[in-house]
């Protein structure tokens, strides 16, 4: 099952709307006789790939799938059907399909006299999912706060100087990041001070993310690096925006105004990025508007990379938000910390409320 | 040697203004028969603490000791004689004693007939004595600047809440760092603020270090919990404030302020702790006072606790030291990262400038 995990990240960023899955086949033996994962939305399934290599030697043997496999006719056949063809004996998965178009596949699988058991390092197998699987129960895209800044929280020097903070081998994580991701997001501050590409580079067989920028009032100009066509970009602009100076094939979204004034409405976004077949949102800031997505409650995980570096002045690497007192703090769950070259990577995700409090 | 520095540590924070010191003794055939550490100074040292224990069995044997034994007769007899009387055959040390007076323990041996060898785990027990041996190289003491930060780099939030941003494991190892200083010290801001206590709670056998108050106008009260008598304190001021409120026995200590008109001059506050004793610092801020350490060279060492917490608001880690653009930057090499309950501390060393330079 690690094998199948691993196999499944392999998938990340190019199987949205699909969830990532990773397959092995043993023959009757306990051999591995073939391995798959889902490489892309509408191509086939993992068991399909683990299974097409494995030939007959699948017959009498054991699957093992990091997701309950699908029951269901979409662009591919169900995975249960082209199991109970291989005269698979058993199937071993680790975490439940919560759809309700695919789901039913172990029950179909049992009707058929296969051995079915699941649970088996669920939490991993959740964890590479982690996006889908949220995105599956809510309704909106998992979303990845990234930042970069000092030890001293600073996201730039005074004289807003921020190249380079942090290592290359910080910044060629975060084209892993990206490509992982569905979306990528970014606001009209970092947009002006930046001029972003936002792209992925040097990551093997990436699929480019949307690039999303927030720009209430359309005030990205044609010659955006954003707008170059590298990968797909939406423009979401307030809904009486001009927007006659961008290129005509630009894809613009109209949005609401926020609640509070202040920028577009996050909820409809997030709705339609999902309704866009994005499953995970990678936020790269600026402080303001992960400021805000954090006041909505909108973040689901933070990934910091901490340079070496102290700068006693200069913008902060979070801004707003809106939290003026120490009870009303975001409290994280650190959930892992990396050393990439001379820089700290820290991941963590938010505390539910009602666990937060502190001695 | 592993042991040896091991017991060395034990001594952190009681032996000022002597190293820390720790001795094994190993019989003719390579057991343990004796340990010591140099507890305090005036104290007996380490190599006579492990002589006694091992009594008649060190005639043949190793004595296994971190730095190279003293040679003079100082408030105690020479660790040389000692290890002659005791008739080891043989002498491994790890780090020479760089002091005027007390140098050459190694030459005398030898000339004696015992077998010395030197620089087993060098590294490690230079790191051990690194307050010491910095202090003896340069005349002043050695800096450490603690701080406690959230993952966005703020020490407090907008309404100046701060207790507690990071958790009882974090704070109790702050007690273990100021139990290995000889002296803590603070800023005028901070102490009016939170009117810090900075005695050592919680940490068997430690013994208090120096409380230092940087307070150029001496606006400190007589009612300050720093003069409560828990541990010693000094209170630094300018030349001419005025300080007649204090109680009498209250340890004034006079400075010119600062070249730039702010505060008072850290060179001779330095070179007056070091006077008194003091080979390590533990300096606890605040921002500004940590700002002006770190602008004049005067930090050594950082040791940081990042709560996983998030602001967006309040006042920041550090502040001034005066660095205005990215190139400026000081510059750190991550030695250490720890969990401590749900926070992370960092330690980290400044980069000397010129190796500073990043792609
Ligand atoms: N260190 C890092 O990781 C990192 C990452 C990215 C950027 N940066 C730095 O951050 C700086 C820019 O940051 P910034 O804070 O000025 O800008 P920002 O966060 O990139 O963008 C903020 C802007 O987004 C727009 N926006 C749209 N909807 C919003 C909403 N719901 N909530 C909040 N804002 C919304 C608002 O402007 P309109 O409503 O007018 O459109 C707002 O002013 C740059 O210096 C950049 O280099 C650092
Ligand atoms: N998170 C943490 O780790 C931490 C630690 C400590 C404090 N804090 C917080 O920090 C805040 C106070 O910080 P702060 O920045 O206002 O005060 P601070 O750094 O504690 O003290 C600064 C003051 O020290 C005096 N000083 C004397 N010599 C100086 C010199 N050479 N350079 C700079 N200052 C010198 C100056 O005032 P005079 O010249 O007038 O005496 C200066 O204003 C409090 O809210 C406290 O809770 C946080």
């Amino acid at each position: 099952m690690r094998r199948a995990v691993a196999l499944a990240a392999r998938g990340l960023g190019s199987t949205s709307p699909n969830p990532v899955v990773g397959c092995v086949v043993l023959d009757r033996d306990g051999r591995t006789v073939g391995e798959g994962w889902h490489q892309r939305a509408g191509g086939p399934h993992a068991e399909i790939h683990a299974l097409a290599e494995a030939g007959d030697d699948a017959a009498g043997g054991t699957a093992v799938v990091t997701l309950e496999p699908c029951d269901h006719t979409g662009r591919t056949g169900p995975c249960t059907r082209a199991l109970l063809d291989a005269r698979v004996a058993r199937v071993v998965y680790a975490v439940p399909d919560p759809t309700d178009g695919a789901a039913g596949g172990a029950a179909t699988l049992r009707a058929a006299g296969v051995d079915v058991d699941s649970g088996l390092l669920g939490d991993e197998a959740a964890e590479v999912n982690v996006a889908w699987l949220t995105a599956v129960r809510r309704g909106t895209p998992h979303v990845t706060w990234k930042y970069a800044a000092t030890l001293d929280g600073r996201s730039a020097a005074a004289d807003g100087t921020s190249r380079w903070i942090t290592s290359a081998a910080a910044r060629a994580d975060v084209h892993r990041l990206r490509a992982e991701s569905d979306a990528v997001v970014v606001g009209s501050g970092t947009l002006r001070a930046d001029d972003p590409h936002l792209a992925v580079r040097g990551v093997e067989g990436a699929v480019q993310p949307l690039r999303v920028v927030l720009d209430t009032e359309a005030t990205l100009t044609a010659g955006a690096r954003v707008l170059d066509g590298a990968a797909p970009t939406l423009v979401a602009v307030a809904e009486d925006a001009g927007t006659g100076h961008l290129p005509g094939e630009t894809d613009v979204l109209r949005l609401p105004r926020g609640a509070d004034g202040h920028g577009l409405a996050l909820r409809p976004l997030l709705t339609a990025l999902h309704a866009r077949g994005v499953r995970s949102v990678l936020l790269e800031g600026g402080p303001t508007l992960a400021g805000a997505f954090l006041a909505a409650g909108a973040v689901d995980r933070v990934v910091g990379y901490l340079a070496p570096v102290l700068l006693g002045d200069g913008p902060p690497a979070l801004a707003g938000g809106g939290i003026t007192t120490l009870t009303e703090a975001l409290r994280l769950h650190v959930t892992g910390t990396a050393h990439l070259g001379p820089d700290l990577r820290i991941t963590a995700v938010p505390v539910p409320a009602a666990a937060a409090g502190r001695p």
